[in-house]
């Protein structure tokens, strides 16, 4: 029997995941990310965890495929790091240093394309081999899988849905400092946005709270039958729609899966998804199915397990 | 000394080579395209004309590694192309008739990425793992190749760059049915449309034949200082640029190479694509390279002979 690591490092915690070969899960933990002196101790800190669990299980590390770790940053094919927002790492050679400490092999990805490997394996997009997830959170990220693969880039940047640009006619600024970017419209943070934007203009009654109003509240309100919501949730659908109907059209895939704290609403979502998308999709790619993601918080320490298995 | 051929369908004629397996052009040659009765002597012709070939250079075919081939549609992974445009096929196994006609392993992929695959090895692009090709001609075509691989997607449809939309607002159709297609723009088709559209406005002299105006016509009148012109440039290269902007930002490429019979033109063309490009690009994509084709119509047969010699 062989075993592999799954590593999810996130700025608050880092999961990880004991894997038997097959894919079921041997065991699951989480430790405290230490983002403190330029988070130097992420990796020893990880390290050791692995060490202590591999003791604990009594394994012998031959029998240990090696490490797989999903980081949330741009990662070059070489498993090299050049900046991340939320772990205080510059440049860092993940890779490398986390195979000298545990003396395991190691591969490395973008935490949102290995989301997507996990949702591929076990999850949302299980039996395919080209499918986009989707992850809708504070921003939008995606991962693309090609013929069973993450689509990587150049600079490790590939797959990054959220910056599509949807609407030329935009005027408000995206983080990303361009307009009219899909994350505008349909992260939890643009949903917010295009909340406040309609609620201060719509005079109709309301459920919605125009003061303090968050995405599961408009989501909610789509369920409650709230008219001003449902408007709400067509902005939404109508840009990320469009934003697919173009990611469709370069990458081709089999399945959309949609995650992330937004996709809690549920099924509600695919049909504001999927009618703009149809309305602008290329004939080769109506065929495209939606669904939700599956796994959860368990996404990113499964798709690790799977990089590194895939390694082999 | 290994071997391979290099077929490259088109509706007019095929295009055929014999490589060394270094690239290297041995012979190189054309038949007509018989288009009649369905196509269904198309792929018969072809396995004839390499088995005369293999006759007439006393090749032995345990020296040959296969036969790598081009098709003008969407191709399966599986070699099956599934309807033509302008051979005649509709369902059409093309990967399984020509092995059992030639005895020869047979991969097969969409002309468009093919060429990509050719501009990568030996062209515009080479040194290069993570580049997009795009063909500028009567329509737009396109190839992406991510780390050395084309991208197939599920539908043979993948990389389909002229129908990324870029103008939500536009209200002619494209010939795909869709409104606001990159190809209603950049391609000689979309060049033409758009220079009837703005002479049949502009007032100011231009040496543009207003009746009777081709994409040659615009870029040579652009290369003397013609102002009609260069505004006709701009809208091309506004479009072009927004759409392989989106497109970067989902592909990561390290270059782009621009082909097809409108690149003609020469580098006049670079400037007026990377200018609304950069206004536009995500900032991970902006060191990207744009750079003319090399090939020329020699693309497609040095692709398909990649093809075949990466999948040895």
């Amino acid at each position: 029997m062989k075993y592999c690591f799954g590593v999810d490092i996130g700025g608050t915690t880092i999961k990880m995941g004991l894997f038997e070969e097959d894919g079921k899960i041997a065991d699951k933990w989480e430790i405290t990310t230490d983002t403190s002196e330029e988070g130097k101790s992420i990796l020893p800190n990880t390290a050791a965890s692995i060490e202590k669990k591999i003791e604990e299980h009594g394994l012998d590390k031959n029998d240990i495929a090696g490490i797989g770790v999903g980081v949330p940053a741009p990662v070059t094919s070489e498993g090299v790091v050049n900046g991340t927002a939320n772990l205080g790492w510059s440049y860092k050679e993940v890779k490398r240093e986390l195979e000298e400490m545990t003396g395991l092999k190691t591969v490395v990805g973008n935490d949102a394309n290995v989301a997507a490997l996990g949702e591929m394996w076990k999850g949302g997009g299980e039996g395919e081999k080209n499918m986009i997830m989707i992850t809708l959170g504070t921003g939008v990220g995606g991962g693309v899988i090609i013929d069973g693969k993450m689509l990587v880039g150049e600079n490790g940047a590939g797959g990054e849905i959220g910056h599509l640009c949807v609407n030329y006619e935009e005027t408000d600024c995206c983080g990303c400092g361009n307009r009219g970017c899909v994350e505008q419209y349909a992260s939890a943070t643009g949903i917010v946005r295009l909340a406040k934007q309609k609620l201060g203009q719509d005079m109709r009654p309301t459920i919605l709270n125009k003061e303090d109003v968050t995405a599961k509240d408009v989501f909610d309100a789509v369920k409650a039958g709230d008219e001003a919501a449902k408007d709400i949730a067509a902005v939404f659908g109508r840009y990320l729609g469009y934003g697919l109907a173009n990611l469709a059209v370069i990458a081709d895939p089999a399945v959309f899966v949609i995650g992330g704290g937004v996709s809690k609403a549920g099924e509600v979502l695919i049909p504001y998804i999927r009618e703009p998308y149809m309305e602008r999709a290329f004939f080769a790619n109506k065929n495209v199915r939606f669904v939700l993601a599956k796994l959860g918080n368990d996404a990113g320490i499964c798709g690790a397990a799977k990089l590194i298995l895939d390694n082999e």
